[in-house]
């Protein structure tokens, strides 16, 4: 935030105008060491009460997964100047595999304010959360990350006993788990040194499928401040991540506004910025020069990059016969410079030199699908399959310096060949969770393609896809705004909330369950307040009942009216505590 | 339309604000014998230029199935008080089946003017599209619905060899095939001899899935005219049949207005208005009362009911375990009357009397699931599934009196439970299409609900359903405005468009094919107007241009700007020539 905002920060905030939701408190669950303390949702329910009004049974409050950090906590102030509390620092400052220096503020009038302190792994140790989980350690970060996971859910053993969800292979989320799924690769825990602001997280296939949000402004729109808020916004509405993809002016000092206030890990695509230095010609990128940027980004706190190191020469002449061509800016960046140098793409060469900047400060690491289809016509071509083989080989190097990966996936796809994707990735690269952006089964939707593309994720997400990237309805034709923001992640939250019950997550149905059973009692507020989105949902109400202030309170919808009630009727059928509580 | 509307039917058309679609035009198909002549609408593509503008290639014309019949062609003056023209007049005059009588006008002020024709079948003779199928008879409704469906793909063969969708079963849709279709009942082609008004029109799993749009008003909200405008708007959009659910006043007067003025098959729900006959007391319904209900809505001309005759007096215990109990209307009117007159359900007992009137009319059953999941923890539990069984017996029944059958679908349905639904119905029901409403995969996004139903309704369609009834943002909360509508009929198209390219319709792929084609070649203009929603895709093209009244000319997108697009990348590493056409 340039420093003349400075004293504008509480303004900022208001000026999000973020809904207050309903019957909605923040609490914190303690974990069995200092500092590990777990920002949850509660949501408070009324009483259900007969046709009289008596009092038939209470119905326990529901703990939902929380995105938003301190924002949502009453007792902290924003201050995007002084960024958010370093949540992990207590626990990096006692770890002795890490070297530390401080770096002096930068003068520069748009420059986050204040001094530093920058990490990295001591010259020979090995400090990623995959290595520490490969020695059997349990570390404060996996340990919150389980307790969040958890939601708490123990407290619902009646309500879990669900009909339709027998429990599959999954058993209740512990720490120990944690640990397991990280050691093994089939999650990561995405939380550079550097970035202490971040509420540890999960992303694979055993645990919530996670959305992320992309933000940055581009040559044609710049603006700092607009971008902190944009990603604020993100995480109040939901997202788990935010990918900085800032192309513009500015690029140093908007992610570090951004990292200062982020709760969530942030990625970013570290060509963006190299292409910037390199004055927009891709054939002028070097590895000295791209290596400078990933340490600049690495020592600023990104927690995950995105590299498209797995697109090779061999691969881009079976790019030709595309309906669309290379349609990831990565891919074809990359593409140019292959191209021009004839040449093999110097992140493939240089993997082994990128991965060991990674592990120094524990970034994970998205390999890229620089040649996912951009078309139904382009869906599992010879070029998107090639390189997903490649993403496989990659990981298993990345893996070798325990840096911790997850592979990007597609893309445009039609709903029969989605399944393939998956089974493919999880083939090839060996169970390495999946990052989707989509898949879009249909091509024909410009405007509403945060809906096709919550299709096809939640379809990837049902077969093993732990994160979806969101989609907005402004894809293919402009920049989203806040509200378009907003829209794609409730619908992508919605996307991977579906998807968590086929899979049977434990503790997925609580919510189901609950919203329903408000349904069914009429408890209008509650059904409302445990919503994915409470204020669009209250809103419509209220717009369906102009005519009276009660319309929370009222026992019947103005779908059908009084009279044409079918759960009305059904309840003056049976008695209301037939049904299961 | 009450009267005093009479003259304002012209600014009521203009009142719906329908948005001109660019570069789109009414076209017709004329068939093999008179009165066969299929509106379909064609969208004009621009040519192709390489960078210095010279002419590369020309890109055909789309030609894309149209629901919205005369509304669209620009020779067709709307008069609500005269209704559409009667479509099928001269071929049902010219049957020797049917018998005739003409209906006096009535007095009342709300109802349609001038008198009617009204047709039976003569006495002992069995007139049904399912019957003179089973004869061999290709009836001008087949030969207009075949090609309707081809949507003269045979244009296109070129672009029809496409990678990913190597034909199936599928082969192209002939007058024949159609017969075909309908003779086995896995297709029904719904037109009540009393509908001339209507298009011919085809639902069944072997063509394209069909989307049905709910209107009507309620106790609470009740306009004539809004009714017929709703109508209109959907089909405007995209509704390939509506249903009229309408509760309140006047309904025989408003559904009278709708079928004069509706060129899409109507539905009902005939129960709605027998119980408001029974004064809303469900006890009091009677098959005599239900009878004189049916026959009025056969004679004006509704082209299938929806009739709860498989919900039946031992089901109804099953329920009571439910978290949602019974969420259909017609479901939980049924169970009031059974269990206050310990009785079997009178329309299942008066199955054969419910299609003798059916058979005599041509009118469509759409045997309803009155007992739908209505939460994700009753999905596909005892209570559904044996309804379902009892939906199969009545199918048979049904056939037997040659009546064109559908059976309605849930409802509420986790993802992993989804296909289930469809591969039971198809083997209980004997292949007769399925018509779901979502189903719904998640409970928790009131606001959101069109599209948890988009998303599991284009899953069941891939699996085989062949209509889904759409759901409005305003699903659980209230009743529909035009918005909604809107939203509700775009989403599930395209849910229904995805299904479509899933199981390999031929065909499906080229709307798809010259949409990606246009985006690759930055026609701005063509990607909008081959859209879903071209008026939605070219607004938000503009509002990310405000600076600029030539949006539709920039060779890239607000998304990226011109020096990260990545489609223009890639042009610039290979030729423009070297991809598909």
């Amino acid at each position: 935030m340039p420093e003349k905002q400075n004293n504008e920060t509480s303004s900022l905030m208001k000026g999000l105008s973020f809904p207050e939701f309903i019957q909605s408190r923040k609490i914190y669950v303690k974990g069995s060491r200092p500092g590990i303390s777990v920002g949850m949702r509660e949501v408070s329910q009324h009483p259900t009460v007969n046709e009289t009004g008596e009092l038939v049974e209470t119905n326990p409050p529901v703990v939902l997964y929380d995105t938003s950090g301190p924002y949502t906590d009453p007792d902290f102030t924003v201050a995007y100047e002084k960024g958010l509390p370093p949540l992990r620092k207590g626990w990096l400052d006692a770890r002795t595999d890490l070297e530390t220096r401080e770096e002096a503020p930068h003068a520069r009038s748009t420059a986050f304010p204040g001094k530093r302190t920058v990490r990295r792994a001591r010259s020979g140790k090995h400090i990623t959360q995959r290595y520490l989980a490969q020695q059997g350690i349990i570390t404060e970060e996996m340990e919150y990350a389980a307790i969040r996971e958890n939601v708490l859910m123990e407290r619902y053993s009646d309500t879990l006993a669900h009909r339709t969800f027998p429990p599959r292979q999954y058993s209740a989320i512990t720490p120990e788990l944690v640990r397991e799924e990280i050691a093994s690769g089939r999650a990561i825990l995405p939380a550079n040194i550097n970035h202490p602001e971040a509420e540890p997280m999960l992303i694979g296939n055993r645990f919530a499928v996670k959305i992320n949000a992309n933000i940055g402004n581009s040559a044609l729109h710049s603006s700092i401040s607009e971008e902190v808020e944009k990603m604020v916004w993100a995480v109040l509405w939901g997202a788990d991540t935010v990918m900085d993809l800032s192309t513009g002016d500015d690029i140093h000092d908007t992610r570090e506004w951004i990292l200062r206030n982020a709760p969530v890990p942030i990625g970013t695509v570290p060509l963006y910025q190299a292409l910037e230095r390199a004055e927009g010609k891709p054939e002028a990128l070097t590895w000295p020069l791209f290596k400078e940027v990933l340490i600049e980004q690495a020592e600023q706190g990104v927690d995950y990059f995105t590299i498209h190191a797995a697109a090779l020469q061999a691969h881009f002449p079976l790019t030709e016969k595309r309906m669309t061509g290379i349609v990831s800016r990565g891919g074809a960046i990359m593409a140019h410079w292959c191209r021009y140098h004839q040449k093999e793409n110097f992140l493939y060469t240089h993997w082994d030199d990128v991965c060991e900047i990674l592990a120094a400060y524990d970034i994970a690491v998205s390999i890229g699908d620089g040649l996912r289809p951009g078309s139904i016509y382009d869906a599992n071509d010879d070029a998107q399959l090639a390189e997903l083989k490649t993403q496989g080989e990659l990981t298993l190097r990345a893996w070798d310096q325990y840096v911790q990966v997850i592979n990007e996936g597609p893309g445009h796809v039609p709903m029969h060949l989605i399944a393939e994707n998956r089974r493919l990735q999880a083939e090839w690269c060996h169970e390495a969770p999946f990052y989707t952006l989509g898949p879009l089964p249909t091509d024909v939707a410009p405007g509403y393609d945060h809906i096709t593309s919550a299709l096809g994720g939640a379809m990837i997400a049902a077969e093993g896809a732990s994160m979806l990237c969101y989609v907005t309805p402004r894809e293919h034709l402009g920049l989203p705004d806040r509200d378009d923001v907003r829209r794609g992640v409730v619908t992508h939250k919605l996307a991977a909330h579906a998807a968590d019950l086929a899979k049977g997550l434990p503790g997925a149905q609580i919510r189901d369950n609950a919203l329903s059973k408000a349904r069914m009692e009429f408890r209008w507020a509650d059904q409302i307040a445990l919503s994915l989105d409470p204020d669009h949902a209250l809103q419509i109400r209220l717009q369906s009942f102009p005519e009276s202030k009660s319309s929370l309170e009222d026992g019947f919808c103005s779908m059908c009216g009084p009279k044409f009630c079918s759960m009305r009727l059904f309840r003056q059928s049976c008695a209301v505590h037939n049904r299961p509580s």
